[in-house]
C-alpha cells in the first residue's frame, strides 16, 4: 500500500479530535496489523473507491474513550453507548474519511465513499479482507485509546481481489 | 430507496449459500430497519459506491449459523469462529456483492465495491448512518438465522449526505 495514503487520515483524524471533540490524540508508531490486534467496543467503518485504488477506513473505540469524546462533541455527559453514540461514531467516520479524501484529492487520488456503519459491541475485532496490507494508527487521549485502520488495494493489483 | 436495488441481494445470497456453502436459506418478509434489531456474532461489511448512488451491505450471521456455512464452505467441521471464519465471511459478502453488482448493472446501475470488513464479537449490532432508509432482510437455515441489511442513498439526495 501507498504510504501517501496514510498521512491523509492521521492528519484528519487530530484536527476531527481537536475541533469536534475538543480532545488531543496523540498518534503513536504505526504498524502493519498482521493479526486482530485492535480490539475495541465501537467502532466506524467506511469504504472508499476510485480510479486508482480501493479501501476501507475503521476506527475503533474503546468505551471509555468514546464516551468521552461524544460527550465533548455534543457538550453533554454521556454514560451509555447508544443510539446516539452510533450516529455520531458514523459522523466521525463520515468527516474523517471526508477530510482525508480532500488531502488524497490534492495528491491527484480521487476516490468516493460509501454509508458510514458503526458496530457497537464489548471487545470485538475487525479483519479486512484485503490482498494489500492493512496499516494500523494507534492513538491515545486522556480519556483512553483508539485504533485507525486503513487499508487500500491499487488497482494493479485490484483483479486479483475483485469478483 | 429504490426497491431493484433489494431483489438482486436477495436472489445473490440464496444462489450464494446454495452454491458455496450447499445451505438452503429461506428468506423472510423483508422489513425497513428502523432500530438495531439484527444482534449477531459475525458480520461482513462493504461499501459500494456508484455514479447514481451510494450504499452500504451488512450480512449478520449467528455463531451457530456461520460455524455450519463455513463447514460446509470448506468441507471440514470448523468449532470456533477464528481467522478462517472471518476470512470465510469476507469472502462471502464479496462473491453477495460481486453477483449483486452484476444484476444491478444489468438494470443500467454501475457500482463499484470497496473492501469487505469482518466484524467477530458476541452480539454485536448494525448501525448504518444514512440518510435513507435500511433493509433488513431475515433468513433461516437448518443451523440458524441471518440478517443481510442493504441501504442506499441516491444521488438526488446525496449531497446532504457528503462532507
Amino acid at each position: 500500500m501507498n504510504v501517501e495514503f496514510i498521512n491523509p487520515f492521521l492528519e484528519t483524524i487530530i484536527t476531527v479530535m481537536s475541533t469536534m471533540a475538543k480532545t488531543d490524540a496523540t498518534p503513536g508508531t504505526p504498524f502493519l496489523k498482521q493479526e486482530k490486534t485492535a480490539k475495541g467496543d465501537v467502532t466506524g467503518v467506511i469504504g472508499l473507491t476510485g480510479d486508482q485504488a480501493r479501501g476501507s477506513l475503521a476506527i475503533t473505540f474503546t468505551e471509555e474513550a468514546i464516551l468521552h469524546i461524544v460527550s465533548r462533541v455534543l457538550g453533554e455527559t454521556i454514560l451509555d453507548v447508544d443510539d446516539t453514540v452510533a450516529d455520531c461514531v458514523g459522523e466521525i467516520t463520515n468527516v474523517v474519511t471526508g477530510g482525508a479524501k480532500r488531502i488524497l484529492s490534492e495528491q491527484g487520488y480521487t476516490f468516493d465513499l460509501a454509508i458510514p456503519t458503526t458496530i457497537v459491541g464489548k471487545n470485538h475485532t475487525i479483519t479486512h479482507k484485503t490482498i494489500g496490507r492493512t496499516i494500523c494508527i494507534p492513538f491515545k487521549t486522556a480519556a483512553g485509546d483508539f485504533f485507525v485502520e486503513v487499508c487500500f488495494e491499487e488497482k494493479p493489483n485490484l483483479s486479483a481481489g475483485v469478483r
